[in-house]
């Protein structure tokens, strides 16, 4: 028996079929290591397609690792970055910024996830003071981890700030695809082309096996990128098989399909459920997560059969997710289900 | 066309098939991420199986991330480790134990890549000297970089001093399955059985697709290392596949049947080619790789047919590595390519 | 002509006769260096006496340095530290902790400078969870950066949370003798009798050269503490005349006397000045430091005149410091000045 | 009664007392904290003309930390620091250099503890290979730990190795003032005129209270240090009182007149016991150090009445450190000593 779907995060799902397929087809045959191989020269093509000829992207493990490699390519030793309070950065990557890298985060407290251009520009002082770190790159979550998106505008904003003050401006985009699938745009178009230096682009939670890109659109910073991703445990040796993951990921358009039915389902979801009392969505569906207050039986009996998280305990606030691999009846299950415990309690 | 099978590295191999069917086979339904898992839970058990009950793995993605994390599981900040001027830790990871763990280490000039008790033991000096590190850790890789392996016999002394001196023995087992191989032993009987505390024990270089295990012996280096893995960027969040390959790898002594081919196949080239004049062994064939030392022009036009790598170019020394997927037909055009241009030079 | 006696910080200040007498008194023959003296080790004998019998005093040059030991002491590398975002070790040590010691820092935002046992507790989340830091250490500052005091019973209630949670219990004293002088008590009573497990003590800011003082009271935190601070920096080799400096603060009561005057020095400057119109005092003078509004214009006249700093530009708040050796002629001095330029404006 | 002067170390020995008195002389009124005062701004027009005028000076209080600062300096995370085997850096700072600036020590082994332009571009390997660290720094250290020194040409080799490289040349100068007074040359000559880019000057040994400088020769490595000195712990909040140590010892030759002090006691030393039977001088006399073997019995009664270090036990090897304050009588009495233990073993 499977274990069935549910809403505990996009990383709980499969690979996607292409996606398994792709690390088949290039398993043939001997390669040079570390990505000195035919594959991963092209697969940079595929980035240069999707994020414009400057793009260079440095393929590696983890989410975290990508966040990790772009402060370590972009601060030097007493710069710090700044990023909201809910940030992957700040609150699930056990400190690996501060222990690793050694970068210091100035921390924007946000209501959405949210960091704005004006928030941003109070947190930068003491510029040329020693006694204190000097802000040195912004890192905006698109999507958010509350699901939130930025608008192209909201973006550009930030990003003329950090232009104003040399700073530069990271994305960490675990879940860009949802957002670019959201606002219906081209990745370019919610990346780089908005003011973007480096990007942290997720492939894991869309299907993929376990692969993520460092995204380089300033070329300045990836200057000893190489000696960058080694050090920090991330060069693959086998490297052919994170690149057919993106390989297919990118190509015919899969990591907009993956993407738009997570979103989907999101919405399904939410419609099915919005209406029913005792249960409020707590935050703007715009992507792939609905967060939602109910009763906390009904959570407790839901998740004797669902799994997913409580986002807030203080508060009984849920967050479910759906996935590349969610399809309507997975949604339509747990929408029955959740009016019946909603009715019971 | 396929890219040709070389001699470049075991990790220019391809996956096993048995390994990409474990994967394929695991690819249903969700689970929850981050190795809170059946099937992880699962290898925990064949794990215990080849190490010992008290084994507990850690899956990681790559093998300077394995000896890194050891590093950071076995050291304060001011202690320092010991290992061989070949050792993968000093040469091949770009600085990471020096910058990630911050860990000094004391190197021991070799000729055949092993240590020995008496040169451990003659790098633990200034202990109680509060301007020196103090040595922690005693890293061995089994196999060595230059092919060769220590004898049960060796690594038992290597571990009385450092109990003695109340200090860690790392095992660096990138290959530990082809020094296994070469010994005709279990596992547990060329790592924890001897007394190693922490190994490092791959599985990338034999037929997998990127997973390596840290294998915690003894169980006070467990203390924390769940944090260390996320924090040192190494925790795979869709850690089912890891597991998968671990599974196939562990099971129906798959670690054993690459190994042995990969042996059986350097032991065939050594044959083939050690009588050639012109060319002369360097280094005992004990499992995976051929040293040899062969007139430049020779070199050069065999790495216009045949990939490999020149080990040493003051003396004209070459490394020719076989694989689990290295076959007699591969070994023996190759060996008759080498037999020609020695000839011709 | 001498520079004059301002109100910029009391580390401006000059070092007490009595401490530069016990240097020359102590710059005689030769010692070992490094701290294996007699005068060192006479030293521990009064630091027992000041801050009890377990007591162990490790002498360094600076503050920032003395913080950052304590951390590295008690920290492993995914444990955290809580403190007000107005500590030190938050804002004026340019990302040591966090690039140093690896250390991140768990903020809690106050009022007034003061951790609450309520506020400390609500910071310790994610017990056990890899993806977070653990909280490990709670930091304190006495007296706190904006010249406020802990009652005893305020940080025993701080003590017993982190009792409560196996947690450390830091003291930022870079001032605590201003703080037990206020509170008219013994050094051991608003530290290690109050739960205190690691205490910086400040010595430079109260008439020292430059010598500051990491006193351990829970005595498992001096493991390896001799090899941290060699390698953090701060073994002095001529360690006799650090020591010699904290003779002098700690025998004969030096080291109230002058944080006496200190404080004295600013109830006296409040009172003269207090009642002023235009002028407002905004914290709790407690200690030895003023802050106050008044219009900018009165500041900008001042500060051409005496040596001060602006606290917070936004609301025109300054900071008045006072020393170990600041004279009622200097404070008459000044509230005279500050009355006549209140009255231009 | 005073403790005698013996020949354990230079850091033994006294302050000088110009040096006390430059302390005591601005000890008056109240000045800018954090070198913002004019005493140093004053000392800094003296290290340019000692060492140029494009010298910076960065005063510190400890040598590790000038030599750590160095590094953190001039490297990126994935860059490396070329020394001898004897160094400072790689035996006497307990992990520092790795663990603070996270920087791998490629260690060159010496008989004289001094590198050799060969030696040095034998070390530079793998250039550009993302598995290695990249060479950037080359560590001399004038004098050496072992009294040694380097003449004008050979620095000159060294550094135009480093220049055809891209690589920083740095100098150890703990003892600079020993050297530059054997080889009868301005400060500048012995470093910056010869190509030296970035120097740690040494004052603590050599008279002063406790103080170095980092000198800054290639403007470039300027940029960020004030950040770098106060993260690492090393900025003095009392400045004027190090700039007043440097300010008596560059002014009048004081460091010249030390230093050749220094450095005649240790002929005086060996010429007084060259001769003896039994005895033999090991390492070439050039600065303020002799280096002998004697009889084990001997070493043990002399070291009853005498403070020194056995320099290596294995050879009876032990070194003779003479100092700023050593007197023609230390050295007789001492010559004596040995000569009537050496007649009785």
């Amino acid at each position: 028996m499977h274990p069935a779907r549910g809403f505990a995060s996009d990383n709980s799902a499969t690979i996607h079929p292409e996606v398994l397929a792709a690390i088949a087809r290039v398993n043939v045959g001997h390669v040079k290591g570390y990505g000195h191989d035919d594959w991963t020269r092209g697969v940079q093509e595929l980035f240069a397609e999707h994020f414009g000829a400057d793009a260079r992207a440095y393929l590696v493990w983890g989410g975290t690792a990508a966040n990790v490699l772009s402060l370590r390519a972009a601060c030097r030793p007493w710069e710090a970055a700044i990023c909201a309070q809910t940030a992957h950065l700040n609150v699930d990557e056990c400190g690996a910024p501060e222990a690793l890298a050694g970068v210091k985060l100035l921390i924007a407290h946000t209501e959405d996830g949210k960091l704005t251009a004006e928030r941003v520009e109070s947190l930068i002082e003491r510029v040329g003071d020693e006694h204190a770190v000097q802000p040195r790159l912004v890192s905006v979550s698109q999507c958010t981890e509350l699901g939130t998106i930025y608008t192209p505008r909201e973006v550009r904003a930030i990003a003329d700030v950090a232009r104003r003050q040399q700073m530069i401006l990271h994305m960490d985009g675990a879940r860009l695809s949802n957002a670019a699938a959201a606002l219906g745009l081209p990745l370019r178009s919610v990346s780089g082309d908005l003011g973007v230096d480096i990007l942290s682009f997720g492939g894991t939670k869309n299907g993929l096996l376990g692969a993520e890109a460092v995204v380089i659109l300033d070329p300045e910073l990836a200057d000893g990128f190489d000696y960058l991703r080694k050090q920090s445990l991330q060069l693959a040796s086998k490297m052919r098989f994170l690149a057919a993951q993106f390989q297919a990921l990118l190509a015919d358009e899969l990591w907009r399909r993956c993407a738009e039915n997570a979103n989907a389902m999101a919405a399904r979801l939410e419609k099915a459920v919005s209406h029913l009392p005792g249960l409020a969505i707590t935050r703007p569906v715009q992507t792939n997560a609905v967060f939602a207050t109910l009763p906390r039986a009904a959570i407790a009996a839901l998740q004797d059969r669902f799994s997913f998280y409580v986002w807030d305990e203080r508060i009984g606030e849920v967050r479910w997710m759906c996935s590349w691999d969610t399809t309507d009846e997975d949604v339509d299950e747990f929408a029955d289900a959740i009016e019946q415990e909603l009715r019971r309690s």
